[in-house]
């Protein structure tokens, strides 16, 4: 089952995002993330957070609809992101989609990006989409089918990447080793229908992104 | 001296992104950043990138007033905003201002986050600014004035980061080990004029940021 968490982030075509949604997701409002499934007309399965971020009314809505509230304490030890993965997983999910995890607020993105390898840890296949990117991490492989418009840019979160072997892509490695902080994993191109990669051992986010 | 790399992402106000550049930076226009710098009636000392991005009129309008221009090939090892890190170095740079470095395409913003980390290695003190957010990258110590409405959050990029201590804010730590892909040093909040963070161990990144 797919977990759908709806974070508070910045969505700005609603039209995109709900596209991604199918309506056996099941979906999880996380903490002002509430404002955005009201926009698109969506009901989540269960609302949570601390709420500090949350529009009372939003929350109100749904509440009196009878959608159960899941309130933790402001002074926690994770973010609203982190406490939605636990509870999707709690409830048995094994495929996880992040929507609104991107915005102004840099910190929260990063560490809904990051938070891709606690997914991967617990056995959660998971990515982050917005209107301009897919994102994922990986510690093995990935198959990604092209999409029309959309470059690939391989960035490694750990000190190093050994192993990096790709398919499908106009720029081609076999068997390289990327280091962190070097920026020429970015912006490879689709040849082929399918595009692959495999690594053999670190961690690497792979992005499919459009301008 | 300092550099400021004025890159191709998004700035949505050019009021507040000006005052962070002074008179006596070498301000190097990186690829499409030349639009920003042409709103912002800046004119750059030098002009780097393969000009993929870049309006040529803007362009042009810069080479126009004898503007030196660094053209690289489209196919390179290195994003524009790397090749303009190297440049920075080579003019004797010991700090580094990212300017629209952040932006709609991931890859990109990631990429330069990540990049501070090469800024470091080199010897130069480099941070990341926009409209909500400063991004600074550390592997032992920094202090940062605190600012009115801003949280000050704490995000491994290693493995593990040691011996994190802080001094200044509400919730503090105390040779305390962060995990990446944990999410609870986002959202400290400010209770001095200054806080400090240090660390024994690892890259951690700091954001200070505002909703």
């Amino acid at each position: 089952m797919r977990a759908v968490l709806v974070c508070n982030g910045s969505i700005n075509d609603y039209n995109i995002i709900k596209k991604y949604i199918t309506m056996d997701d099941f979906i999880i409002s996380v903490d002002g993330g509430a404002r955005h499934l009201r926009n698109m007309g969506i009901i989540p399965n269960i609302l949570i957070g601390d709420f500090d971020s949350a529009i009372s009314c939003d929350l109100q809505y749904f509440v009196d609809m009878g959608i159960e509230k899941n309130k933790f304490p402001e002074e926690k030890d994770m973010t609203d992101s982190e406490l939605a993965i636990e509870k999707a997983a709690e409830i048995g999910a094994d495929e996880l989609l992040f929507i609104g995890a991107m915005g102004s607020r840099i910190d929260h993105s990063l560490a809904n990006v990051f938070l891709l390898k606690k997914c991967m840890d617990i056995g959660i296949k998971a990515c982050i989409v917005d209107e301009h990117n897919t994102i994922f991490i990986i510690n093995s492989t990935i198959k990604i089918k092209k999409q029309e418009g959309y470059k690939l840019s391989l960035i490694p979160v750990s000190e190093r990447v050994t192993g990096v072997t790709t398919y499908g892509l106009k720029y081609r490695l076999d068997n390289a080793t990327m280091l962190f902080s070097t920026s020429w994993g970015v912006s490879n191109e689709f040849l082929e229908d399918e595009a692959a990669v495999t690594i053999d051992e670190g961690l690497l986010l792979v992005c499919v992104s459009r301008d």
